[in-house]
């Protein structure tokens, strides 16, 4: 394969995660030993602010600023739920695929890199075919984010370790919390944490219990089951009785015995189409109150989950700086249309007993990857649907290991922001 | 004031918090020094589990359990929201009066200590106000504890700095995954946190702006202040067009121009007869997305927010030892019928600039403590009500100094519980 030279361009899409910034880090710091590789932009707001020409350069950021992406939450540069949907709206699709490569001309772009989840996959994989369609040369890598841990064929989506380091440490702590306040207040708690359709994050909770089934979570709740909703108070009403005290994790995308979602609000869309979900937690309240007189509460960790960088795990952090090295080495040999993988090696673990996993990164090919979910298998879960199994565990345990220590300011952690300047304008505006 | 010889009772009311055993830490490593103290009992969820008889010796504790109070969250006895109610039920009250002091004699108990929030500390001055009426040698000392910080005389209550260290801290990461999300999606966040009538703790997160004006919080609702729906919708809307996005926090107590609350579910009332308050966030979120038409989410920290020891305050933790040392000292020294209060001496930190405070404990009576709820004072608020001051940044800031780092096993934080061996109970069964 011929040698490219040109420029760089990473961008980052849909929901932040605390290891986001990691894997951007990474693709910035294996860029500058390329020499192929001359300038090295960033997208604002991922294809949405390509579109509109956005571009700033990273190699004007400070070095430790690139340092402390590694620590920092959110999207650094930005994101978007922005689709260039084919299916749904062709016409439009077509005439941001010409204003895409547009910019990719107007800045010799021939390394493009895109962090995000199953869309997003989907976006690099359309934006590559086009590429060859076009004879355009252009090395097109994703980079896999999702804090749902639903992208198919990857260990693991960097982000989801660390939200479940923190979802199941709350877990614990809110148990320890409603435990001691179980005699006479508060005897049942729910919490609800995101999972549209798979139950990752509500699954991963399950390591608060550290094998001691008297601990919470006592009951979890994922979107892959339907559940009976008078089992699931049957489930709630014998906890109490053996523990004085139920915590509850929930999914919210969860369904009930005829499909229907627990907490759906069905009028309200999102970009991709998906209903936006917020009350399942609420919904199973109403009933625990209802038909147990339980008194309970609710926590919504809501966005804090996914951005909770004080807590992060550091092999997750570790796994997605990784990640956007590993998509910089594959392009600049050669390589286009893939997503970077996670691989566990457990040969070590196993054959030591010491538990150290070694963490690789492989290639797959997107055409594969793109819009396919990857859902909690059904024989990780025990057979009544209630809590995750054994194989779970053994799964989630190795993805929380080691603690991030942001830098700490006046009691709170000291995060980064990029100075952002911006790439001078070739082109101009783009039509609405 | 001769030396009294006797057993030492220490027992834990009201909400739990990361910092409530700490000072139970401090109780028993202070009663261990002194040889007037002969048995050290703990008991089991507050005046309840007192009443009947259910005590724990503490003396037979590992000392790494006790220890590990310092870093452990929620209530480490178990605690109550059961209060004697001389007002309310005064019958059932000199019942619970005469069965409590039958408790004290069995066990010799000459040295109580509670630790609580307002309620408690009436609690206690009751108990101290009855042992002087039947001339029953008792020294009962109050220790300070709240999350809500409403406690008169004290600079501030054990556990609130944590929480606010927290809530901030959550704020600051929340702040960075709206900021960085707001091109197409979910630009105004509002995140509930606890305070029925007193915004201290809403107040608290103002400390996550870091001086910046831009910075999240954008605005901070308190339940002290009655706010105009239209303004404060015309305030989201302004912020959004200055930012792109809004992080609201807002106390679960908020009333409208009318004093109603907002998030009220009258028909709900707890053991005190105060309302329960879950939907300030739900309400205002239905407001800001029917009126201005902005996606907003919600983040409802409930419990999670007072236990979240993973990342408490050490100045928090320091405090709350040092009051449940001062405690013993006190009644050591013959005092009864105060409560231990936190004092900060900026002397030292203004005289030099180092921000260095000095942080020691004295007395006060209990009957001035009791029941008096403390509020955030107007002239800490800016003048439109929207957010706290620098007065109060200059006041909170203190309080989220240093950060509490429990043990960590497999990835999560190892907290204790109590082995909890009962003492041989002396009375017959409690009447219902």
């Amino acid at each position: 394969m011929a040698e490219l030279t040109g420029n760089l361009l990473v961008a980052q899409s849909g929901g932040p995660t605390c290891a986001i910034n990691a894997s951007v880090a990474g693709v910035i710091t294996e860029a500058g030993k390329h020499e192929c590789i001359e300038e090295i932009y960033g997208g604002l707001n991922g294809i949405l602010g390509i579109l509109n020409e956005e571009l700033i350069d990273l190699n004007d950021e400070k070095r430790k600023t690139i340092e402390g992406l590694k620590f920092t939450p959110a999207a650094a540069l930005g994101t978007c739920r922005y689709k260039v949907d084919f299916k749904k709206k062709p016409e439009k699709a077509a005439k941001d695929m010409d204003r895409l490569f547009k910019v990719f001309e107007a800045h010799n772009i021939r390394y493009f890199f895109y962090a995000g989840g199953n869309d997003s996959q989907d976006t690099s994989h359309k934006i590559h075919e086009e590429a060859v369609k076009r004879g355009y040369d252009l090395r097109v890598i994703g980079v896999p984010k999702t804090i749902d841990n639903d992208l198919p064929f990857t260990d693991s989506c960097p982000g989801y370790g660390s939200v479940i380091k923190y979802a199941a440490t709350t877990v614990m702590e809110v148990g320890f919390d409603v435990g001691s306040m179980a005699t006479d207040d508060g005897s049942c708690c729910i919490i609800e944490v995101m999972g549209r359709s798979a139950g990752w994050i509500a699954a991963g909770t399950v390591l608060a219990k550290r094998g001691n089934p008297a601990n919470p979570p006592h009951i979890i709740l994922l979107p892959e089951i339907q559940y009976d909703i008078d089992e699931f108070l049957a489930r709630v009403k014998s906890t109490i009785e053996a523990h004085k005290y139920c915590v509850v994790v929930v999914g919210e995308g969860i369904r009930n015995k005829q499909g229907e979602e627990i907490g759906a609000d069905k009028s309200r869309l999102d970009a991709f189409g998906h209903p936006v979900l917020a009350g399942a937690a609420e919904k199973l309240k109403e009933f625990v109150q209802g038909k147990l007189n339980t008194k309970t509460r609710t926590v919504l960790l809501g966005y804090a989950q996914r951005a909770a960088a004080h807590f992060a795990a550091q092999i997750d952090i570790d796994n997605a700086f990784a990640c956007g090295q590993a998509a910089v080495k594959a392009a600049v040999d050669g390589k286009s249309g893939y997503m970077v993988k996670i691989v566990r090696d457990n040969t070590r673990a196993i054959l030591t007993g010491d538990g150290k996993i070694k963490w690789t990164t492989d290639l797959h090919p997107l055409a594969e990857v793109a819009n396919v979910e990857h859902f909690v298998p059904r024989d990780w879960i025990q057979e009544d649907g209630f809590l995750p199994n054994e194989t779970f565990v053994q799964y989630a345990a190795p993805l929380i290991e080691g603690e991030v220590k942001p830098p700490i300011e006046g009691g709170l952690p000291k995060y980064v922001t990029l100075d952002r300047n911006p790439v001078e304008k070739k082109l101009d505006a783009r039509e609405a």
